[in-house]
């Protein structure tokens, strides 16, 4: 399988390389030196691809030659991965090196460099092409939405309210589909009127609202480490101040979280209790207490992102914070997107009383309601049961797929690899043997052999916590158990190739 | 007719009233002083409904009696409206007033007080009750959209496509549908490809985008006075200084445009050149010849909104300012929530090559792609012809209505008010005479007999043009022949009720 050149993960400003032409030192060895020291510098970090060897041959003016053998020797000396046709990668230099002496963990560039938009566009992109199997993205898994049944809803919608179906809908939303709601959460046992709701244009917007209105530069801001992607990109362009605190197999660790609360007060702690993003934990109803206990006594708001609660495998979890809480001091924040509707953008919002007025203002001037057509048809199919029938489906499917990738992982990946199978959510966290190449060096060889996956380090801040490095984020849902066993084959196969086993 | 309390377009910030209690003053002249005060500071802008008497003298510790007789004087002087279950309005206090003594005129609270998105949210609310005859709001006529044909877009679409349709789409749009709108622009005149277009979710926010993208705080943005309503929330919320250029019957003024470019170097213009909201005004060939001449030779970027242009009435407008400046200088924006499909909100934008890249990184950015089911059923919709088919379809019942809104005018407003007949776009911009009530206390009168309309100071920047006092924006297009003509008897008879004539 050979990839065309466009697959570059990084945006990045590629240095300016100033050559000695006096033939003192050979134009190749300056280009090379001048290379290392912009990967030592972090200027090209992992996974960028470097131009062509043409391209960088006309751009300095020197022989395409020359351009080759200072690739072929960074290659030589694991600096990056040359093959030809294929483009050459920045690697992260830990293959074979002992823990000891591993350099810190690849910088976030966040959010110029890598951004997790970017990330994300370019998972979108490879998960349409058939030859690549790809575990990346956080969507669930298009072979099993519900077109038909939905199409249905649909017709029903546009039948029974014609074209006030297409016009524009209130900003706060369908009252159709917020009653819904408020019912659906009530049952949870959360204090709600359906006037207290706030539907967006998908959970994202939720939250993106939510961080936009109650941060101010400065302020400082409590996330699990590692925690959702696209958040970190938010609270930089918020300009706070993040502090990560440490999580286990429940969550987020009480007496960290105690410790971190008493370097500072923060403003705020960002929180996916419920099939973690990305390490699929879930925090027991004992964790829940002990974490709203710390927390609501200092005034510390907590913004509950609930959007994986849907996707339960055996049994349903836990009650969420909002419901423990009775409401008080939580913003509870869920949506449509990773259960059933990715495309149509549908989530919502819940403020406590105190924060409702200024979140209310701000979702009215901001226009992020979302759209009429598929809130009306999504409250139909809702109401009517599909959705409840979609998620038992949805069940018996994501159990036997997760199935498959545990075992796929167990006989194909080498020892010393680890993970632990979720109770639901859509991942699976993987941590690789600490004697192999690392998740970003994996990553090279992996498009390589059609597979893919998310590097561990994307969900951890910038500069924090070594492990990343080793790990790895899977999405179990996305194919049915044979292509999910052949795509960890391919993994296995690649990581074999890193580490030069084969 | 009865309006129950809940009609409050402003949302500000009541005044303290501090109240003498030693006897020296009677209460209820202090508290109509502290009003009238509060009320000539502008801190309670017209159209402010004031709480009810009950409310305000719990509020205050003094009898209900004492308030009431407050309010009855202020009502006898000209500056509420105050009519026992209807609430009470602040009004404008230019009836019966010459223009000589006239009063700056009610300034725009941006965007903190009178916010369009304020503004809007209240006209969708008021457009759905069926008592009332609302030509406020810019949106096309509901009982016209195309709910059936599109119904059978949507159903081909899923499928054809599958659950594929309901997955996240492409940042960057669903490709078919930029091919199918780069083909429509190529008709145009519009140097184009597919690749160059950004799907966004509405015209509105592809603005947004260019606004926020190319503006720094301190830029200098030229607009039409007067202009779009929510750009002037934008450009406030950009923090830039905002010059407006005088317009007439063919839109912007190149003399004065030449003017304000000897005073300032703006960065941008924002223009409407066709059936402008909120008057309607369609730029001649010359006349857009003339301003791009103007403005290209000093490298003023140009942000054309041309949302209106499908919606002409007998004859097609002039080319887009992007055709006849080939692409060069020209932000083009456009979408169907005018023309077919409100709520579906997908617009697109298409940028010159010099800010292209910039506008493609924001718009991956911020995530404003639209919703991937309707721009396939869009593209489907469009492909089969079925877009001509509904213009078509259109064009005819908006001529209809639009004669019988004229003539309506005509035969029930008072001698010397005008107004002139667009050639097409959804608005009517019509002047009052200026000896009569002004528009904002129009308003109030207007709604209490079940009519509304969009007052036209609204679309001024904060205190320009007294002239606009007496303008309001009635959009032709929603109501058949007879409730439009029904509406203007209405809007006739609130005009002398304001007038004290009746």
């Amino acid at each position: 399988m050979v990839l065309t050149g466009t697959t570059h993960l990084h945006m990045v400003s590629f240095p300016e390389i100033p050559l000695d032409r006096s033939g003192r030192r050979p134009l190749y060895r300056q280009i090379k030196e001048a290379l290392i020291a912009a990967i030592e510098r972090g200027d090209l970090p992992p996974l960028t691809q470097l131009p062509a060897t043409r391209v960088l041959a006309r751009r300095l003016g020197v022989n395409r030659i020359t351009v080759v053998t200072a690739y072929n020797e960074l290659a030589a000396e694991g600096y990056i991965s040359a093959h030809v046709g294929r483009g050459s990668f920045v690697l992260d230099r830990r293959v074979g090196v002992s823990r000891d002496e591993v350099l810190p963990p690849p910088r976030l560039h966040l959010p110029r460099d890598w951004s997790a938009h970017q990330f994300n566009r370019e998972m979108m992109r490879l998960a349409r092409r058939p030859d690549i199997i790809s575990f990346a993205p956080g969507m669930p898994a298009t072979d099993l939405l519900p077109a038909d049944a939905y199409r249905l809803a649909l017709n029903t919608v546009l039948r029974r309210d014609g074209p006030e179906a297409l016009q524009y809908g209130l900003i706060e939303g369908y009252p159709g589909l917020r009653r819904v709601i408020a019912a659906e959460l009530h049952d949870l046992g959360i204090p709600v009127e359906a006037e207290h709701l706030l539907i967006t244009g998908g959970a994202e917007q939720a939250l993106a609202l939510a961080l936009r209105t109650l941060l101010r530069p400065g302020d400082t801001v409590l996330i699990e480490q590692p925690t959702y992607l696209n958040v970190l990109d938010l609270l930089a362009d918020a300009g706070v101040e993040v502090m990560a605190v440490a999580c286990d197999e429940e969550g987020i660790i009480p007496a960290r979280l105690a410790e971190a609360l008493t370097v500072r007060r923060p403003r705020l702690l960002y929180l996916t209790p419920t099939y973690q993003n990305p390490t699929g934990a879930c925090m027991s109803v004992v964790r829940r207490r002990q974490v709203l206990e710390l927390v609501l006594a200092q005034g510390v708001l907590v913004v509950e992102d609930d959007v994986y609660r849907h996707l339960w495998l055996h049994t349903p979890p836990p009650p969420p914070l909002v419901a423990l809480a009775q409401g008080q001091g939580i913003v509870y924040i869920n949506g449509y997107s990773k259960c059933l509707l990715p495309g149509a953008g549908v989530g919502y919002l819940l403020a406590p009383p105190d924060v409702r007025p200024i979140l209310t203002r701000a979702h009215q001037t901001l226009e992020v309601t979302a759209n009429e057509l598929h809130q009306r048809a999504l409250a139909l199919y809702i109401e009517e049961g599909e959705f409840e029938r979609h998620l038992r489906r949805l069940r018996v499917a994501y159990r036997e797929r997760l199935e498959a990738m545990a075992a796929a992982l167990a006989r194909f990946m080498p020892a010393g690899t680890r993970w632990r199978e979720p109770d639901g959510g859509l991942f699976l966290w993987v941590t690789l043997p600490p004697d192999g190449p690392g998740a970003t060096t994996l990553y090279v060889h992996a498009l390589e052999l059609g597979v893919t996956f998310a590097p561990g380090y994307l969900f951890y801040p910038a500069g924090s916590a070594a492990d990343a490095a080793y790990m790895l984020r899977l999405n179990f849902t996305l194919y049915p158990p044979d292509k999910t066993t052949e795509g960890i084959r391919r993994l296995a196969r690649a990581w074999e190739r890193a580490t030069g086993r084969c």
